[in-house]
């Protein structure tokens, strides 16, 4: 379905649902018209990832000892105990060096149409390829993260199983490959996907009614997909500056530094809601702390809705009935090949 | 058994294998009277930890919210991937600050008689305690701690559920206590355990003649008990100053930096081989990177032998042999209560 398409049908099931009330099937007719369950696979180009390249992904996700100071990997901004993030209003990577945005989480990250909030990454593959050589989340060059590798001998074999038709199967487009067949396994259905397959009580009354105010107060014209989110740019602060709202330190141009284009100001990806009561802060600059704040400041900034605070907890409520189990594979470090980390001496 | 008399049934032992090629009965029985196998109950005074002690000692360990930038957890410099260690020579900490010595595992610490090379954590939960509030590894006093973990809302009944009888039971104690109670569970059985009890063949035929090097070489005279090692302290270069050969950056003085005892100078509590060829680099200061080095400079400094390569290789493959697999709530991440960290704005 393209993307216009999808929203014409999102804001009829809008107009649709303006009687307050509805029953249970004709919220979950609304639901399914506006929402998709999330699909077993959502490999690169329609080929599933090969368990090889998965594994091998898996490991370099974990794996510190590649950058300059060998203390930063993938699970450094995107921990497994933190649902994929850090916590933290934006990141902080090696050599104490901040990250300008906040992490978002890697679980569905690979469900977005693009990644980081300005869509300045193509893919999670691109995204891991680009981080690995990043002054912030790495400080090597391409060079230097193969040597690390290279000097830890169980990782040979590895990425011969992953790419045995590559002579010379190290190197940062490889790495950001299997980085990416990894996060692409990364995915959370729930309550929510049960409910959307027609299992009405998954979902408690509470989250239900919250959904409809979901619905209602318009958080779907921009939240709705597989994602929640996460599949089209939007200007953040509709109808105010954001900045008046959030308590931002400093203003971020948004995609236009990215594009150069002034329409592009203040845009950014829409973030995707599957996981969002696990993955405190808030925003771009992780500028707001606490769920309840987040969705009555975008109701205000993007809707021109002043929420009261039974309808924003029951919105609470439907958002925090979303997140899914972690992943096995993700939850469950795996060893690495032992090695220490050359020239840390 | 008390460590005078372990000792001797060392040193007698020694001397019964000093006849090249015991057969596999005068081996194990050797192995027995030098090693035990890991008990399956390591709990402080003999009291198992209750679950939900257990069970908030696991959160906490993952958590790196506590500390002064929200980066740096237990499973910072103990990672799960990398056997409970972090890989480097010296660890790096809060704000970049750099640990003075090498992160030894958390894996099987709770066997050792002390913790840390100088010994100076009387325990597990006394270590715990200790980082908790250390300028690197926290950055925090104990009432900033305390503070980051009430401004998540999780973690009260998590507290209250392993301390019930504490009216304010989130202290740096506390915290202590419970990680300390989840280290007491991170025990590696393996191969080795099931030769010691028996089952000859659980070590291969190499691993099995690299033990009978290991013992006649004299490396038992340190290294034995349950942790092989751990449970004593020794001068680090008897026969030669160990800096000269393992090319320190630095002169670490060691135990006598505590005690101010000169007969404490150089002397380090002697570290525990069980997953040894897991955790590169070796020593108190990560100043050698590879196994074989480390066995044939200890070898050297320690015992005045020149061990060739082949012996050097069948020690190798023993010391190869005793890693076990990675404790499941170990290598399995928890989710966390969810909450950002407060004031990083």
């Amino acid at each position: 379905m393209g993307k216009r398409i999808a929203v014409a049908v999102g804001m009829a099931a809008l107009a649709i649902s303006s009687a307050a009330g509805a029953d249970d099937a004709t919220l979950l007719k609304q639901a399914r018209g506006l929402f998709q369950p999330i699909p077993s696979d959502v490999s690169a180009g329609g080929t599933p990832g090969n368990k090889d390249l998965v594994h091998l992904g898996r490991l370099l996700f974990f794996e510190p000892r590649i950058t300059v100071d060998g203390t930063v990997s993938c699970a450094t901004c995107h921990q497994p105990s933190l649902y994929g993030t850090d916590a933290l209003a934006t990141s902080i990577g090696v050599k104490q060096r901040v990250h300008p945005r906040n992490a978002h989480t890697v679980l569905n990250a690979a469900l977005s149409f693009v990644n980081h909030w300005r869509g300045d990454r193509e893919s999670v593959e691109d995204q891991a390829t680009q981080a690995l050589t990043a002054p912030i989340s790495s400080g090597h060059d391409e060079r230097a993260v193969v040597d690390r590798l290279e000097h830890i001998p169980g990782y040979a074999p590895l990425f011969k199983a992953a790419f045995p038709n590559d002579a010379n199967p190290i190197t940062a487009k490889t790495i950001g490959a299997a980085i990416g067949a990894f996060e692409r396994t990364l995915l959370t259905p729930s309550a929510f996907d049960a409910y959307l397959a027609g299992n009405v009580n998954a979902l408690s009354a509470t989250a239900r009614a919250g959904l409809e105010k979901f619905i209602n107060t318009g958080c779907v014209a921009c939240h709705r997909g597989v994602g929640l989110g996460g599949d089209m740019y939007r200007k953040f602060g509709v109808l105010e500056d954001y900045w008046t709202v959030t308590g931002s330190r400093s203003v971020d141009k948004g995609r236009a530094d990215v594009t150069k284009d002034p329409a592009d100001l203040y845009v950014f990806r829409v973030a995707g809601l599957r996981n969002v009561a696990m993955t405190p802060p808030y925003f771009h600059d992780g500028s707001v702390a606490a769920l309840p704040d987040a969705v009555k400041i975008m109701a205000r900034v993007q809707l021109g809705v002043s929420l009261n605070d039974a309808d924003t907890n029951e919105i609470v409520a439907f958002l925090t009935s979303l997140p899914g189990e972690l992943p096995v594979e993700f939850a469950n470090a795996p060893a690495l090949p032992p090695g220490a980390v050359v020239g840390s001496k």
